[in-house]
């Protein structure tokens, strides 16, 4: 993997650190995070995002904060951090991870009362750290599993960025192309551009090309055609919460690619760890899909507005793909039907 | 309907009159044009684009080249009137009208032969005024029979322009929709902004609210979603070419429109003049898809590149969707479905 770590902890400095994705493909820049402002900031603005990748930069990001916390007093301690957590929580509310993550490091603070703030914030150390490291782990697995089900020279498609640069290394979706490419198959990718923030664009088809896959980059429009030409052999893509039953909101697209890949029968597969799966909310009508900001549509990137004042804009940053519809999810404890998690 | 007509002619200045679509929808701007290079290059960067405005536009903009030749010689005439023809209909391959117009164009040249260079220049011109007159009743046609499909209340989805924008006015996939809101139904649209080069965030939108319809522009992605949620009442498309057996080549996107409505059970409708069914093409494997340049989805439009170099781009404009998937056409001669064509 040619690339820096995606998200990692500067122990020297005590800071979260993240590549700032925003910049991608053009500028490769590593950002020092410490403050909750700006740590808040650049999960909401996308500086680091995918769901894996958000989970833990909240984790480190939330002990990055609270150990300078300079009060001795562990009721005021424990106070604040629970207060940043949600802070941090607030920032996007679709991805499972992220909660998750926040969760367990406030679970370690809970069961570490009584030993002293100092204790406490190792603790906190430690539980982020682990957070990390399992991301890794667990990515490997996902990669491992879902390599079993590519063939030498088969092309995959895939939609905005469950890669590495949506995780801490190798990511979800992509870590099976990964595997497979590293175990000497030879894979392509078609990897859809993914508007309104073009994560197909800048940054799927960066990490990818970045690590040696052959990578065809096309407008989500053109998924059907490229189908139809009987090219692609299963189509993998990210997760950003699965519901109890199995139905899973991801980036939107995603429904659109397993309709589409049903009606070619070529297999669907969603890739996340366990982390993902939300065993609380029963099926995909109660997860609340963020709709983000008309400006993403309008008149982001671009020289211009590219839409009259007058048209309406409708942008959802998600879509739920019906369990059904979901060949199998690739896990890190193994190959999935909806039904099995 | 609220804007200047799409093409026109400037009888005192013997021009082609043409918005300028790529200007739209930040600066309303009427070019004039008069010789074969501006003509040419006004088609092939659409300038003017739209499989039926691109007909029209052709034949009066054969007339505007040829009307000058200064020869007396009828063989020099005709000889110089096929070879403009020829270039003027190399510009852009995909859609049927552009051949279907210089056709009768020549047509009408070969039956004026020994009349004189004057008698001929008369008739082409009186041909080029009949296209266009003949464009604007028959999308009044397609208008008429398509809002009969529509109810008070329908909401319609749409992808790419093939609206007043794309034809003289009316325009075929849009015409129902003015139709019917002429006749008192509220109509409201939701419009693909139709990657890469976004005529339904352009235009569609613009002539749509220009002309006073409620209109919702998504990004291509998001029409999976927006169908499931059950506000889609019907899909109404242009089209560019028709084969024999009912297939249609369409802006790229059509063909996911198409696969994601009949998951849905929303009702499919291509909205095109009978000029463009190709009769000689058997079927939609038959029908050459225009590639475009890579720049269209790598750089156009944006501050800076938004793709790595290292990726591959593949840009189809069209693709070409089964007439299995389409419900209905609905022409000029009524509403058929592919096998009554």
């Amino acid at each position: 993997m040619g690339l820096p770590q995606t998200v990692s902890f500067d122990e020297t400095n005590r800071t979260l650190v993240i590549i700032d994705q925003t910049l991608l493909p053009n500028k490769l820049e590593l950002l020092h995070l410490s403050n909750l402002e700006d740590i808040c900031d650049a999960i909401r603005t996308l500086k680091v995002r995918g769901a894996p990748a958000i989970g833990v930069a909240a984790a480190i990001g939330l002990y990055c904060v609270c150990s300078r916390f300079e009060t001795d007093l562990e009721d005021v301690f424990i106070e604040k951090t629970k207060e940043t957590a949600e802070i941090i929580n607030s920032t996007r509310p679709t991805a499972k991870n992220l909660s998750w993550a926040l969760q367990k490091m406030l679970k370690v603070v809970d069961s570490n009362t009584s030993q002293g703030t100092d204790n406490i914030k190792n603790a906190m150390k430690k539980c982020a750290l682990q957070i990390l490291e399992e991301d890794v782990t667990v990515c490997k697995a996902i990669g491992e599993y879902g390599a079993a089900l590519i063939n030498n020279g088969d092309c995959i498609m895939t939609v905005c960025n469950a890669g590495a640069l949506a995780a801490v290394k190798y990511g979800t979706a992509l870590a099976p192309i990964y595997s497979a490419s590293e175990s000497g198959k030879s894979v392509s990718v078609y990897s859809l551009e993914t508007r309104p923030l073009l994560q197909g664009a800048r940054l799927t088809s960066f990490e990818l090309t970045e690590n040696g896959i052959d990578t065809t980059l096309i407008c989500d429009n053109m998924a059907a055609s490229v189908m139809a030409s009987g090219k692609i052999k299963a189509v993998f893509t990210g997760c950003d919460r699965v519901a109890a039953n199995g139905d899973a909101a991801n980036k939107i697209g995603t429904l659109m690619l397993a309709i589409l890949a049903k009606h070619y029968n070529i297999p669907f597969y969603i890739c996340a760890p366990y982390s993902t799966i939300d065993f609380e909310t029963r099926s995909g009508n109660e997860i609340v899909i963020e709709e983000r900001n008309d400006e993403e549509i309008r008149s982001l990137w671009y020289k211009q507005p590219m839409v009259t004042d007058k048209a309406k804009i409708y942008n959802p940053a998600f879509d739920v793909t019906p369990a059904e519809l979901i060949t199998a999810f690739i896990t890190e404890k193994g190959i999935k039907k909806p039904k099995q998690l």
